[in-house]
């Protein structure tokens, strides 16, 4: 069965959204993160900042989860919270991405969403925590948090995330076709694994 | 840093055993698991068979714990539980197996045992159910229990001896180097896929 979506779940600072954007500059199909963020957000009405903060944190992670509701549009969210009614968008957007033909999507429980469709290969991407904080010091900057409380924070969040929307653990290795660890491989290698499946599961 | 020892953690029936034999038939290194077990009998004084079957399972699973100890060797276990007996045991042949040279070793919490070697590369074999069931009634004949009790069984206590002795959970990807789905990819790929991360150690 040819593997013709592919979705990268990563922790934070591991690289995996570079490894999706080379994957998907490889193969030639659309790479789907900060598009889908905006996708999201043109359909909840929702400002892209807010649902880039709250699409991968754990539901209740906000005080003010019905403060947020699109203005405007009153009654849109039926009741739902804000993590929810964020939650319902998100499973159809990416099933309708997921409909338009091959693509690389990036985080958001893609992996689950698309669970029920045999041509989707499921990667988790993972690295040490030192690796992982020199990377996110190198790309975002210092902070006044520790990167070590940084990664702690981000990965906990989309932990708790996963866990509630999908009742699995996350990077859970039995969830996914393959984990890889960039610490150890690189992430170039990582790349080069990763087309090599799908390209070999064109032949079968 | 080449990567001279490879682990290969697995689901009963993944295939993971077959895995890591055509890993080290490809690269020309020692295989070590039956070979393993007959060494960790020959230095406990237990039967070969009685390890086998207590060697990757839960502490204090067997009612009978104290009773097998080996015969004529009084005192040898040092008030230790056969479980913890043979867990020193297995601890002390794979790191002296790991000094000997490059090998392939399979099971027995290798990866943990061996965590602070840098030239250890450490994989995870999975499948789905119905893949192992299909296979485990194929390689292994029927049994009164049904495919998916005896897969539920094994891998049970695989996992509790693993968080026992390791503090870490089975399975989770963030303990190894790679995952793979033999399932998803095949049981040929997955060689090609470790033997490539190998040789790639080679050239850095």
């Amino acid at each position: 069965m040819e593997k013709k979506i592919i979705t990268i779940s990563r922790e934070f600072g591991s690289g995996g959204r570079s490894v999706g954007r080379m994957i998907a500059d490889r193969l030639g199909i659309p790479f789907y993160d900060k598009e889908l963020v905006d996708q999201i957000a043109v359909e909840s009405g929702f400002a892209p900042k807010f649902i880039e903060e709250h699409g991968e944190h754990s539901p209740g992670s906000s005080l003010f989860s019905y403060a947020f509701a699109p203005q405007g549009v009153p009654g849109v969210m039926n009741g739902l919270s804000t993590a929810d009614f964020l939650w319902n968008i998100q499973c159809s957007v990416i099933l309708q991405l997921a409909e338009k033909g091959p693509c690389v999507i990036v985080g958001r429980n893609a992996d689950y969403i698309l669970k029920d469709r045999p041509d989707v290969l499921n990667v988790f991407v993972h690295a040490n925590i030192a690796f992982r904080a020199d990377r996110i010091v190198h790309k975002y900057g210092e902070s006044d948090k520790s990167p070590e409380a940084r990664l702690n924070e981000k990965d906990k969040r989309r932990r708790v995330n996963y866990q509630h929307y999908t009742g699995r653990n996350w990077g859970q290795s039995q969830n996914y076709d393959v984990c890889l660890d960039t610490g150890t491989l690189g992430i170039e290698q990582c790349v080069d694994i990763v087309c090599g499946i799908v390209e070999k599961s064109r032949e079968a």
